[in-house]
């Protein structure tokens, strides 16, 4: 645990190459700070029970929902709801760092390819 | 609330002027984002109950502990652990995005000039 470590999001993420593999950076209560690289799409999926932190750190991104779609880029945020289906895409490589309670299936109630390991720290 | 709304911190940080007044900007389960410029000395204080995280989106600043210093440049964040004393200070302005629990006094168990009140969006 790096708990009372600084973080720095620049140096954090050299030590990630695969996209869609969040890596947790720091804890917060029962919290958890994950930074990601995305690239392409990604699957429609839901978090029954959370929401969901998404900031833009580089790049940028848009999250499809099944009624519109949010565009961000770097220094943007976007909550979203727990209970709504979701859908990451990135155009170009795009860095995130994601905001949610520890232990959180990143493909929601889907599990495939996608899903990345849980507990992993950069 | 603005929950389904996305954030862009530069737009945001257009509606502060006061230094050291955090201000809301969304709200994830029980916990709040909020965004505060910082310039100068903040006050010794403690949460105990819950940790508490700082990440600067612009400027740098730094966190006193009693044993030590935090120096926090843009792009890098921190967390504070719950019990914790510390003082935040910044020579120049910086802005920062912090992230706890809904409803914490910005000043901790101290309530004096500094203390902001809680539950003002932006």
């Amino acid at each position: 645990m790096q708990k009372q470590a600084k973080i720095n999001f620049d140096q954090k993420f050299k030590e990630i190459d695969d996209y869609w593999s969040p890596r947790i950076v720091a804890q917060m209560n029962n919290y958890e700070f994950k930074i990601a690289k995305i690239k392409g799409d990604f699957i429609w999926h839901t978090h029954r029970d959370t929401d969901e932190t998404f900031i833009v750190l580089d790049g940028n991104m848009t999250i499809k929902f099944r009624d519109k779609e949010v565009f961000l880029q770097k220094g943007e945020m976007f909550v979203v709801p727990a209970g709504v289906e979701h859908k990451p895409e990135a155009k170009g490589e795009c860095k995130i760092l994601i905001v949610e309670p520890k232990g959180i299936r990143n493909t929601g109630e889907v599990k495939n390819h996608f899903t990345s390991e849980n507990g992993i720290w950069v």
